[in-house]
């Protein structure tokens, strides 16, 4: 089968978001340790157990005292106090301070009843019991006080949000060792093609090394997903077998090679055979027979086999979705540059141009052909030229999507 | 022990820079499968052991054909030619082929010898062994050619390099499965402070949640480095035994708590008595009680117990240090953004502000304290305010370090 016009990108993306919308995930969320938390889509709202700080407590070393006694006193005419306890951080001070009076206090410690005022040791000077305070204080000053950061009941974290390091502090600090995480969608990963073999030094007539095993590996990793790989030759019975096998136990399909518009190639026609095929396909350049089936309610991408194509695919027409899959909403952030030459393009199809940036500045690489690796490698960001633009000229502002700026 | 005066923050760098250049770091190279290299360091130039194709290929699915056969021709007057052989992907034909002859072609398959150019399906016609072709091609249409992307022998990747997708595709087409990488180090972390519990919905007395647990571990993580954590309480001896047996099997050590410049704070005592401290307090803000030493020739990174101080000390003088480590050089990319409202400094300190920013401004956070974890939860940059400044005012344009720009 092949459908015989190709779909407009945005309209493809809108067909997949529909299927992902409407596909099954099995048990989505996961509670896992917080520990193993980092760089995970939380799937709860956090609601703080406990107050943060849990008690008005010192943000210094130094002396716990009523700011009172040191009203109107300096270096000049520092006031005299009498020591009366001394608590290290972890412990707490069972005196009831009153006038005249300083405790001892580690950073972190809770502030004894009475007093209000914390004096950095800087400005003091102890011997035996007597302590000299050289400056006025006011009440607070160096106290933490009970809820400053958290207040028990707070909202500190709202859900579907990729963790970060100090998300991770403040879902602590919350009172949980554990927390509730979408599940990492398991992505089958089906490389095609006869021609395919594994790197190694020597190569014989028409074998050609299976490079796209290694970058959709990557790539989908990239996106927070699990990937399983296998190879398989083009050959119908064979990948239909194989892919029934793999759509049971993964949440989305991803293949490469066999997508071209012509007989002879098997992908589509077998998730054709065992679903719908939605988009064969798209107005996109490089990367125009980009497909896209619904098998048992799950998404399939099918990908090109020519490792430039399939990797513009992914990220193009794939990578968001996968990162939707666990909740996660990423738009690919374009930024303004100037071309420093000209980059010719066709209406009517939306180029990814390989490019270096520098700066303000933009270069297109040089290069011909969806199979030259090279010009993923030697590039950073992609010139993007919608459909309706006849290309960019020389000291043009144009679209630019860093690479850097794919990542989550 | 404690030193005196502060050390400005680039100095500091200057110190650890130097420290690090010294380190021993036993068999910091590691061979792998190339599947598993996607965000590791490689360490070797890669000289590609074969052309890449490997042979000149056709570029589409279509016919092997010679050029000079179709000039002239057109879609009102298309040639007739003689279909000689039919290959896939992954074939080779043995045909050498003459003028009038044509080959059904894969793309990818090896053009056969006599062919010059390929002419896409969609412009023949094929009936039996007989094929019209209506265009007139030019030589060399629609063939990728032996060595276009690589050439044997060609470093086709330089070493220090963070390994992305792309450049596995290019390791495998030069013919490798496996790569040398720079080793990911081993930090051991500990988390000092006898007042500090793991998280749980009730707390009592001085009690104070780790949450530096749960941030270092992902910031160490975020570096490429792989951390052994442990806590300790504030005992000198127990902490100088544990320090000990960390420091034998780890490639450097982070602490956090007990740097206060104070009688009672074990860890920069301990690393006094091990090694040599070189910075004990620098002149950044929040932050300052940062130390730094030397023990065992491996570095020893002193962290504030406090959460926001540690993250901070962590960002400005520890990651790109564990990352160099691994040989990755990163300097953190300032850029310039207007400020909504002053942001007042202190001479002598380097300030990194908590802001938000969003497209051209960017907003300090209203907060004090350095133990509000809230506030780098909420913020999405750091402003950063040189030591020469005394602060910014509203409307100024500002140095502003994204965090999303300190991951690799």
């Amino acid at each position: 089968m092949f459908l015989s016009k190709l779909t407009p990108v945005p309209k493809a993306h809108a067909i997949i978001e529909n299927t992902i919308k409407q596909a099954s995930i099995e048990n989505p969320i996961e509670k896992i340790p917080l520990e193993n938390a980092h760089q995970r889509v939380i799937a709860q709202d956090v609601t703080s157990l406990l107050d943060s700080p849990p008690f008005d407590r010192s943000a210094m070393d130094g002396y716990a005292i009523r700011a009172q006694d040191t009203f109107g006193f300096s270096q000049q005419n520092p006031v005299k106090l009498n020591i009366v306890d001394r608590i290290g951080a972890g412990s707490k001070s069972n005196v009831i301070l009153k006038s005249g009076e300083a405790v001892k206090i580690a950073t972190g410690a809770p502030i004894p009843q009475g007093a209000d005022a914390v004096v950095m040791e800087e400005y003091t000077q102890e011997e035996g019991d007597d302590l000299e305070v050289a400056l006025s204080l006011t009440p607070g000053e160096n106290v933490s006080f009970k809820g400053e950061d958290i207040q028990k009941e707070d909202v500190v974290l709202g859900k579907n949000r990729l963790l970060k390091a100090q998300d991770l502090a403040i879902i602590a600090s919350a009172g949980y060792s554990e927390v509730e995480v979408f599940r990492k969608p398991l992505i089958g990963v089906i490389t095609t093609g006869s021609e395919l073999v594994m790197p190694r030094p020597d190569i014989h007539d028409a074998e050609v090394i299976n490079s796209n095993h290694y970058t959709i590996k990557a790539m989908v990793e990239s996106s927070l997903a699990i990937p399983t790989l296998i190879h398989l030759e083009d050959d119908a019975p064979l990948v239909k077998k194989e892919f029934k096998k793999l759509i049971e136990t993964h949440d989305a399909i991803i293949t490469t090679g066999g997508t071209a518009i012509s007989k002879g190639d098997v992908v589509v026609d077998v998730a054709d055979e065992l679903g719908e095929v939605l988009i064969h396909g798209v107005t996109l350049r490089p990367g125009k027979p980009f497909a896209f089936a619904q098998v048992q309610n799950k998404p399939v991408f099918m990908l090109s086999g020519y490792p430039v194509a399939a990797m513009v695919q992914f990220d193009v027409m794939a990578r968001k979705h996968l990162l939707k899959m666990q909740n996660l909403e990423r738009t690919p952030l374009l930024i303004q540059k100037t071309a420093t030459r000209k980059i010719p393009s066709t209406l009517g199809r939306t180029d990814y141009v390989r490019a270096k940036t520098d700066g303000e500045f933009v270069e297109p690489l040089k290069i011909k052909g969806s199979g030259i690796i090279r010009s993923m490698v030697e590039s950073n960001c992609y010139v993007v030229i919608e459909e309706n633009l006849e290309g960019i000229g020389e000291g043009e502002l144009c679209d630019v999507l860093l690479y850097d700026s794919l990542r989550v």
